[in-house]
């Protein structure tokens, strides 16, 4: 937890920054002063007791500098309270992992002293975000200065701040030390290694450690189907008749893979301290709004939306939006099946080299327009979710999820659907998917790693020209007060939905149709060697650090992917039952062809669901040590219970020490 | 909470003979004195804190009296503290339901004055139970007088002494003043109207009354089903053609019934409290053995059993046992069918009136010998999971209900999908079913109801006539000695698993080929409705009073209604694939009507999957009233933290009082 310049506080201890606010520009001064002495006030005045600076004037770099920046930090003893309310998990003595708390801090096992590095940069942060978050309005009707911006007692005065747009952002600062040290053991480094997922995670939080854990394990999953994929292709065994044997292993591959990676999520998640931690109560997301009322679980006064409006607004506009973006999908597919068939034409009147390449255009361009589409579409799904006017951030995810998914899997995979089974043309599926994998993946990178690489670079250049103008470059490090202005020019990192997407149509290609094209786990596995690679440097150079995300497993990122598995082993078994190989053995009938097809497609549907049952969730020995836990804390209890109830009888009866009692 | 006969203890406070404990005849006498003197021990030296008190010579109306009968009962403030020992979740005075504690008994709803009525005598039963089970052995190395029996720091001792047979039995005792009440509201009333659930669980437990709750539920979500049918019935609309309408209401009907009975049985369970109560951690069941060691888990010492072993006689011995009796199941069917064409040819030689009832003997025959099937099969599945050792008893009834389940829907169903698919013969389904279902509700109702009646009345009479040579019976009342004697003869009950299996048996008969005779709902219907009079008429006067169990849901069963739910939408996608009515749709290709079919029942599948997510398990507003909870216990968690914070400083720095910190 070591920062540039600690610079020393009035009171006398070191104050660390850890946190910047960016109010606008034109702040009200009288708001200011307000939020200022509401973060430090004390606790028991109902403040966030943190401490807060204003930043110093920068060197000038930038145009316009914002005056209203104030850093933001807290008291190591401060910081310690706040872990215990947030609930945080950490190592104890023997090893297992437990809630923190002040009262028992001294047997945390890297509890040295006064704490001093206990906590990470990183739970120091999303412990003061938690405290600011849960900082609440107690009589205030309005915001100081803004008689229009009111106040509800009991609500988070920072969210009402953001969704009014007087507070610009909130932003946890890198760490410059660590972020170098995390960049070379992670994607400088030229040897083979597996990533640094421990450093990662305590750098960056949970959230984002699972992501790049699920990315390696699932390019890790990929390994063996790649290998027998490339067999096929060095042994030309690709006469599109011998893909029953690969359908058969992508069917009980995707099972396996999701879970084992259960597993495998459940024990970094116990180790990170998530598994076991409870959820926090959720409160109201910032864009929430609606007619103040009463909140039936709390008995507070806040906005309320009625649900049945909500409920109107999905079913009568959301729903038929999506319906018609998936129409128009499939009319752009009709579009390019018009163009292929144009193609074709052209090639069969005059076979040359050129037309040859012409055939691949359709598809490319297709691709291309697949990939517009979805930026497109995800752009509305985006304002139609905050339309839809959620209450909580969960149900908005989740819808926001559904809406992009549905589309995606649509738009991708159609046309794939399409070519497979009605058009039963085989080749034209495997040209088709190698043309949409591929083009997909260029234009992934590029858009995900080299733009916002580019771009950062160039900023970079500038500003560093204009730093050489005003002084000589000796010191390499920024002053703090430069550094956190160019933190807060980065991008924001949009959290790993993007990611996660993007990893889910890659499952969708390989575990749908690879069984036809089997190189494209091959292609899979290449994109997610450089995709580690280009993720890894967007999170340490191109974006602000973002606050860590206590998460215990990949959320609603579990069920998409175990759907798509279900798809894969239906479309996998209708695949194997239109194979010539396999038709080869129903000469005389299809009908018994397809009837045992529809059987044996039951039959692993049942198995998949029964292995699901049967492979447990969490790994046995980790189930030992959740189980320890539970039966230590119903013990303590127990003792708990009988220690009060001796204090009680001692306090009642003899007015006395109960020292007695604690024996 | 009246009983006939409270004797007044020598302390002064009346004692209410609750639970009867039954040691063997032969048990020595040191070991009883052990035993009386663990339980009447204070809680502070381990012991249980209850009272005993042996139970006097009857007026001799057994051969053979046993002595050693012991009455255990329980001061008011015991059972109170006994109360929040176990979880206990009571009316709050705000109408919600909580975790009741001592010190805040008076905001209890039904709390009024020493709280003498408060507790259930049912409830008060099941915290003395708990409370024997859990009374743990100290540093006794051996049962006083069994230098055989070993005891294990920790352990329970009631446990040890069950497995070991010195102590028989342990039962709760009937109260003849409410089970006369009770019987009456419940089946006596002639007039129609809805069983009384919350009498049933103030006197039986949530367990029981939750059964009760799915068989009325059940019974009232098939009558729409029976209606439809009887108009099948009256309108002659029985071709064989006409059943793809009843099929697509079959699909819909078994999704939607599961849904809502989980939002009923949760709305019942919140009710009854017993829905957010936490679960105890489970010890071993009594008949677990295994080499000593160290629980993983508790640290302590006791019976370990290795996990492999016990999946190689899963796997080695149980999974070929179930398997062979699948093989034998069918070979029987096999004979079933050759009798059937036997009885065919004779009838169709010279068909007369015997002949023609000749056609439903194998049947009937065939009926009978599945329910002999099951019975046999039952009692083996019993013995190999006694065998496989399973350490808790969760696990043991898991591994029971699968074997049963399996075996039974095999034996069951497997002629009728033969029938159905194989034969594709629709009448003989048709005559099939409905012998199968007739038979086996008449064996069942027989055996289940008149059967134990009939025993049960005998032996009463016997003894009402040994009881009128004694002495006159002019007090209607037996004496207590004698009653309790009379109770401990009575049948054990074993437990809710025979009524589910039977109702899923009856769920499977309606969901899956109902279509093909339409009648089978109204049986069902009828089954119940006598179902509901027998099983009531057993669990109040057949039966020994049963422990209640806060159950909160029905278990594994709802999983298993599930799992039928899911085949009866094949089943009935593949009934209506075959019906003529569809088949004319595709005239020439048989092939487009299989793949039709098929896609429509991946729909409907899909759709399944989909509501069942879509549908909220627990109703909105139970919802609200547990967040709330939980918000409040939330709050209340901080509050405390601050209190107890602030004692600790007073405690620290004054030494004095902290009453000013109480604002």
């Amino acid at each position: 937890m070591k920062l540039q310049e600690p610079s020393v506080e009035s009171s006398g201890s070191t104050f660390t920054p850890l946190v910047v606010l960016e109010l606008t520009l034109d702040a009200k001064e009288e708001a200011v002063a307000w939020l200022l002495s509401r973060i430090r006030d004390p606790q028991q005045n109902g403040g966030a007791e943190l401490l807060v600076e204003q930043l110093g004037p920068g060197v000038g770099l930038q145009e316009k500098e914002n005056p209203n920046m104030f850093l933001v930090g807290a008291s190591r003893q401060r910081l310690l309270s706040g872990a215990e309310d947030v609930g945080l998990f950490k190592e104890f003595n023997d090893g297992s992992m437990r809630g923190f708390t002040c009262s028992n801090k001294h047997n945390f096992k890297d509890f040295q002293g006064d704490g001093d590095n206990f906590l990470s940069m990183a739970e120091c942060q999303y412990i003061i975000k938690h405290e600011l978050d849960t900082l609440r309005a107690k009589d205030e009707t309005h915001v100081p200065g803004y008689t229009q911006t009111k106040l509800y007692p009991g609500k988070s005065i920072i969210r009402r701040l953001l969704s009014k747009g007087i507070l610009i952002q909130i932003f946890p600062l890198h760490e410059n030390e660590e972020l170098k040290r995390l960049c070379f053991t992670w994607y400088k480094k030229v040897k083979l290694s597996l990533q640094p997922l421990d450093d990662i995670r305590h750098y960056y939080g949970e959230g984002q450690a699972l992501y790049f854990g699920f990315l390696e394990y699932f390019t890790f999953a990929l390994v063996p189907m790649a290998l027998i994929g490339l067999l096929y292709y060095l042994f030309d065994w690709e006469d599109y008749d011998k893909y029953v044997v690969f359908a058969m292993f992508n069917v009980i591959w995707c099972t396996l893979i999701l879970e084992l990676w259960k597993r495998f999520s459940a024990s970094l998640a116990y180790n990170w301290g998530t598994l076991s931690r409870k959820k926090a109560f959720e409160e109201p997301r910032p864009g929430f709004h609606g007619v103040l009322g009463f909140n039936p679980v709390t008995g507070r006064q806040e906005p309320l939306y009625p649900n049945a409006k909500r409920q109107l607004r999905i079913y009568l506009v959301s729903l038929p939006f999506v319906l018609l973006c998936l129409y128009l999908s499939l009319y752009v597919m009709m579009i390019y099946f018009q163009m292929e068939g144009w193609a074709l034409t052209v090639h069969d009147e005059d076979p040359t080299f050129w037309t040859g390449i012409l055939l691949f255009i359709p598809s490319i361009i297709y691709a291309i327009v697949i990939e517009i589409m979805n930026i497109i579409y995800r752009c509305a799904a985006e304002f139609l979710t905050e339309w839809e006017n959620h209450r909580l951030e969960s149900s908005y995810q989740n819808h926001l999820v559904l809406k992009v998914l549905i589309f995606n899997f649509f738009n991708c995979f159609a046309s794939l659907f399409y070519i497979a089974f009605i058009m039963q043309d085989m080749v034209l599926l495997r040209q088709s998917l190698a043309t949409l994998l591929i083009t997909s993946q260029i234009l992934n990178q590029f858009m995900e790693a080299f733009l916002p690489y580019w771009l950062q670079r160039r900023r970079n250049k500038k500003l560093i020209r204009k730093l050489r103008k005003r002084r000589t470059l000796e010191d390499k490090e920024l002053p703090l007060a430069e550094q956190v202005r160019l933190e807060a020019d980065m991008s924001t990192y949009l959290g790993t939905f993007d990611d996660y997407l993007e990893q889910f149509l890659l499952f969708g290609y390989v575990s749908l149709f690879s069984c036809v094209y089997p190189l494209s786990a091959v292609l899979v596995v290449l994109n997610n060697i450089t995709e580690i690679y280009s993720d890894a440097f967007k999170m340490c150079r191109v974006f602000k650090r973002p606050f860590s995300d206590p998460a215990a497993n990949i959320g609603v990122w579990q069920l998409a992917f175990e759907a798509m598995s279900v798809i894969a082993v239906v479309t996998n078994c209708a695949l194997i039952g239109m194979s010539p190989q396999v038709k080869a053995y129903f000469p005389e009938s299809e009908m018994q062809l397809i009837l045992w097809t529809v059987a044996i497609e039951h039959g692993l549907l049942a198995f998949k669901f029964i292995l699901t049952f049967l492979i447990p969730d969490v790994p046995k020995h980790i189930q030992i040590k959740l189980s320890r836990l539970e039966f230590e804390s119903l013990e303590a209890l127990k003792k708990k219970v009988h220690f009060m109830f001796c204090v009680w009888m001692e306090e009642s009866f003899n007015f006395g020490w109960y020292h007695s009692c604690v024996v």
